[in-house]
């Protein structure tokens, strides 16, 4: 950690910072030139946080030196992480993993029909909703437990592993019966007292990236759920909010080469959450595996019109079973295995 | 709800959209001129995502006419909203509403000291942080009930009122036990299962904006609260997420304007986390009486150096005597009373 | 253009509007439920700014339903646009165009040298900055003239083309003589003064997104160029500015998408300044042909860490042509010619 | 500056940075533990833009210490700076500066008209856009040079100074001759060839902030008119561009404390274009005066309805009075003299 002070601080201002540090057993040295005086603080700095020490008067800015999230980080573990699902399937690594199904589960029908389509094409992972925490109180919110043992169910008929939202630490048994992967929703990325109990867990968390989160703070949610015992923590980009609205958000595919830089966990991309738009799905696909991600995931519904929620973000089966074709062909020259 | 149409839709195009909405009971009006096709949509579309009709094909553009919110709304409630915290304190109209404490509670001598100087300086609610969601799992996170139950205790001894921050659901009890305001976190603004279980509860809710939640995205999750039967919301203004990095986030000082307009809630300022510098928080507040807020929320802690959490962003005892000196001065000339 | 009225405006606020608009005529149709009254204005509203009716009292929201746009929209022209550089090098269709090139021109040997490395490679346009306008007023400020005549002596020793950033309108001789490609920056993206004079050249403008420009803002300052009397624009996407700053800007690569859907104009990626590190330009490079872009603009160095500016995101040599290896692998899978 | 080196860095790169950094003079001090090493860079590192070091291998971050602009600099001039605009009118110090005028100078009527009234409220300085970049070039684009003469004519009628948007560097001459004020648009702020040309003026410049400026860019923007030698620059928030579309832009209002701290040069705020709703424009100067801005900049129209441009933003005349009438009377309480 880097500590400058102000040309105005007082030798007393110097002193009670240094003192502060000094007494939780820090070392202190002086990088000092004419104008500015500077202190470089060395040893575990962890538990420090850098804007708390900005309520020391004279201090002018505060700069971190090592990343705040050990356990994510590519320093502590550089081998690229590959996380086992099931005994078949298993992300990260060369594998391209396709998680693909309806944004809700609307009937045992509408899911065995998506269901039976995406195995054809060749997707691995079946997502859908069950607890659907919509933006209106006035929207459907989904078929809650039911779903998901539907999910479950139409799953394994078709040697699919499974993935659902959870909503609140207090299912965490029912995700665990019932799914292989359960998802952190990007509105929860910090929901910090969720993120606790799913350390104690050990299925497979897809931690989606908050709409305003930034790089370091998305891995310092990872951090949460692994420092609690957790190790199997899988990153999913889905867009953050900018000022651009002709999109739904602004995917931010830069992130997974930033990841891939700061951490050894896998990184997956949503390209319906972060388009809105069903036309720019196959492309930003496409661009997602030129990049270099772990795999995707893919709204898909028999007949997006009809959908519950998130029709509009929704590929139709042939569109998928297009795309499936197009990665099929195109993941060899990008060193990937479908 | 007004749909533009693509200029290359079919008619079959046109006709599956408007099959759809008939089929909901809603009635269109065609708007037509030599190149563009428009449907107006008439009747209760509340319970219709926008988003999802673009799931159509031939759809260009949907627009929501009327409010997505409604029990929030200042149409459905022209008359300002006042909330009473208890027999005393009330929050609305011309009262305004001064909140100040630490960040976190972190013994009792601590709190006992700042809410005796708080009471001095003519403070009207304590806050205190019990349970903290703070970003790194490695930092302190709070007394828990412990602390709560210290926050009543010394609210009573000084006669004022209490509120902290609810981290999630199952600890709704302890919170209505202890407080008169239970405190939704930014972070929080869109965890929908925890808004569902405030709606059942009576007791007041300060909610407060989510770093990159729209204004209507905030009083959709007010409407959340109210559409479950509490009418007792407080918005809280604690500033947004930007590009800009001098401050922790941008205050966003328009919307408390936005807020009356659209709506009939109280709204306050929390200057502290939006600045998340304490050099800047005396001036924002006095900005904030100026622009109409209907309160502020304030950290206050008596060693900002040595404090758990947010010291940077903490006024002294001193600084903060000296606001209330100036706000008990400027509120009559607002038409405010302290 | 769709004009709604706030439920407490007047008769006399109807009227006062509707007069206004038929005075311009327009007609009106009114599309009006029990709660809400709108307007649909029919006929060319073109020269109305939507923002410019909320100074009507009465009114609510306006929302426009043509684009403001027309020579530049994919409606006005729906075929996509080819543009001839010169009689070998043309951009748009399924001609994949690298334009390479060190930020600043420094001098004849550094521009010699790296061209030489970038036709060896098969790049096609020769890049390089003469008036270099950087955000401090002391840092290199460009060879200026003397710059940009070595840029068309180099590239015509090599057969490549030549493009350049013009800092203002009263250089547009000395850079139609120098250059076949006139590149406006992100910064000068809405200096309308510039795009005025620039359109009353033939020679082909590279018009970049501003930091914070919307794509429709992007596609009215091509509009500005194209109204004047040039047709020749071609779009590139640089990264737009967001709260994320582990990158420089944040690369919008679905907004190549919205470009092809809005637009019939070529579209081109600068991975470098989107990303602003080195060590991500050739995943996004490759990211950049899988969503369909018509080329890149890349900047190379052959030593980065002694150039005068943008050291950070160019690339050496070795890794330029590992990169072009790559594209000349990988283009026809994605239906293009490099 | 500190440069922080990765891990993996070797010795070799370790040498390569120093020997640049040595090779201008600079002296490196070594700060390392046992898992980081740290340089220290001390001297004049003004001419060093630190995303230039990242071109060198086993860089991880690099930090300004000191800040990039120097005349604009508090540290550089500790007394706030008053700038005299003729023999009656200053802005700084206790000073409360007001600006205002229509958005387009339309006509000499329109112009007169307003003035007469803007005088009789108070007004100081008299604005009028005479050449108007608009964002499309099927606008209204400004009486130009016959504007600019009706401005000086009108201003001097009623003895007030004149303030007027310049579009380009080649009219400077003619701005001299008829303005007060020279004002560089948001659009224009990082127009550098624009900013050198304006540093030869000695007429004061109004700099607005851009959309997307940080204040540091904004400051080193104030810095190139400075360096130039003209150090007649006032400071202008706008408001910047942010997810958040209910308003214009986003008034940064702690931008104005932002810049007190860093710089001696006076801030105003202009509330037209950051809220873009007249409603909001009253409420939003108040708290302008309340945060300590040196004055406003406001747009006010006879008949905002039938305006050229931006009547949605600009206040009719009775409630200019009226926002007068109010800052009279609270000017006093704030220790500044309307």
């Amino acid at each position: 950690m880097i500590i400058q002070m102000k040309k105005q601080a007082t030798k007393k201002d110097h002193e009670r910072i240094v003192g502060y540090l000094k007494n939780r057993n820090l070392k202190i040295k002086d990088v000092r030139s004419e104008n500015i005086i500077v202190f470089g603080v060395i040893g575990d700095t962890s538990s420090l946080d850098p804007h708390d020490l900005y309520a020391f008067e004279g201090v002018d800015k505060v700069t971190r030196v090592s990343t705040p999230f050990k356990r994510a980080s590519r320093a502590f573990k550089p081998d690229d992480t590959i996380i086992a699902i099931n005994d078949k399937i298993a992300i990260g690594d060369t594998n391209f993993a396709v998680i693909a199904g309806p944004c809700s589960i609307e009937s045992e029908d509408q899911l065995r029909l998506t269901a039976k389509h995406l195995k054809a094409s060749g997707a691995h992972i079946l997502r859908g909703g069950a607890y659907k925490p919509r933006t209106s109180p006035y929207s459907f919110q989904g078929l809650e437990k039911e779903g998901l043992e539907l999910l479950r169910k139409i799953a394994d008929e078709f040697g699919m592993a499974a993935i659902s939202e959870i909503p609140s630490a207090d299912l965490i048994d029912v995700f665990e019966e019932n799914v292989d992967i359960i998802q952190v929703g990007a509105r929860n990325m910090q929901n910090f007292h969720l993120l606790k109990a799913l350390s104690k867990s050990q299925t497979p968390i897809m931690l989606k990236r908050g709409l305003s989160a930034t790089i370091e703070e998305w891995l310092m949610s990872a951090e949460y759920i692994m420092a609690g015992g957790n190790q199997n923590v899988i990153l999913c980009e889905r867009g953050i909010r900018t000022f651009e609205k002709y999109t739904r958000n602004t995917l931010d595919i830069s992130a997974v080469l930033a990841v891939q830089e700061l951490s050894h966990l896998p990184v997956i991309i949503d390209p319906s959450h972060a388009a809105g738009r069903w036309q720019m799905i196959e492309k930003l696909s496409l661009a997602s595996l030129a990049v270099g991600a772990n795999g995707l995931m893919v709204e898909v519904h028999p007949n997006p019109e009809e959908a519950l929620s998130d029709g509009a973000q929704s590929l139709k089966i042939p569109k998928f079973d297009h795309l499936m074709t197009d990665l099929s062909r195109l993941t060899p020259y990008f060193g990937k295995v479908l």
